[in-house]
């Protein structure tokens, strides 16, 4: 859970007080809570510290859910930078990861789940994690287009789609496909080639 | 909403008896009760029906729901059977149509959003309409490996999500996305081509 406890800020025992938050709010959930029941108030008395203590490190319930969602993930990878076909591969495969990484865990799917009926909490994590996401890959693209790794006057946004969806489709909508390694590659050397018979 | 009232069966009024129902179950979901506190019970004395004559349609409350949520869907589509390339389209369009009327209905965005949280609702949905689709979409594609559409060597399962997977992000993950007329034949061509920079 490598981005929770960002820690320090000077204060003492500030990381266990942290955890001892985190902790409060994964035993809640644990406990069958759903998330629109949870409130700061609850999550102040599970951990046993006043509400403050928790506003004074997240603005709100979403953003102190989306950090715990977001600790699961591996951090977010670094581009090698020397070819399109490379970076998509590694985008491909963080988010191959991170479905690997939920799967493990039923109260992480549980969270997922249940996410798309909580706007704020959806729009929260659109913001912080997919969005940022998605500019990297637009990035990636363009540069590929520049370079000639990627057909002239394709349209970037389906393109786009055309790489993560197939990983995306596997990672949230089927929890019984296959997300072996080397998915990422196999997927960004298909839809490079296309599925038209050659020759 | 098509396949709900099959109605028939010889019994008369029993038309008016499944509207009634269904009726009683979107006022429920319009009252803003979640899926999970809706029972039969509930439902039948919303509807000013007894249990017996909701078990006598449906085996339960999965079944009745999802048949409400088929009856937004267009009937499942017949496929031309001319070429692959044009059984894909005619597949990717009816998700595209679905994803459209969904959009434009609340109520069935929210039953959707909860679904996932529910799996007893996620499975008979899965049973009765996605694996369905899924077979179609393979044995179109079997039979363009067959005829020479495909590239030989291809995986169905993976050469399946290069396809839906596109489209599936459009209408489930990203409700703000275009889902233009056209963006089904603009996947399936994109997909047989490839990204690749020709010549």
């Amino acid at each position: 859970m490598g981005h929770i406890a960002k820690g320090g800020r000077g204060r003492p025992r500030s990381e266990a007080v942290e955890r001892s938050i985190v902790e409060g709010v994964l035993k809640l959930i644990e406990d069958g809570e759903p998330l629109a029941e949870i409130s700061i108030e609850r999550i102040a008395r599970t951990a046993g510290v006043g509400k403050a203590t928790i506003y004074r490190r997240w603005s709100g319930k979403e953003e102190l859910l989306v950090d715990i969602l977001r600790g699961v993930d591996d951090p977010p990878p670094e581009l090698p930078g020397e070819s399109m076909r490379g970076d998509i591969i590694v985008c491909l495969e963080h988010l191959r990861r991170r479905g690997v990484n939920m799967r493990s865990s039923a109260l992480l799917h549980n969270v997922f789940a249940q996410m798309k009926s909580l706007p704020k909490l959806w729009e929260a994590y659109h913001a912080t994690v997919i969005e940022p996401q998605r500019r990297v890959m637009r990035e990636v693209l363009r540069r590929g287009m520049e370079n000639g790794e990627l057909r002239a006057g394709t349209d970037i946004a389906l393109a786009n789609d055309l790489f993560v969806g197939p990983m995306l489709v596997r990672t949230t909508l089927r929890s019984d496909d296959p997300l072996d390694e080397g998915l990422a590659e196999q997927i960004v050397d298909t839809v490079l080639a296309g599925l038209r018979p050659t020759g």
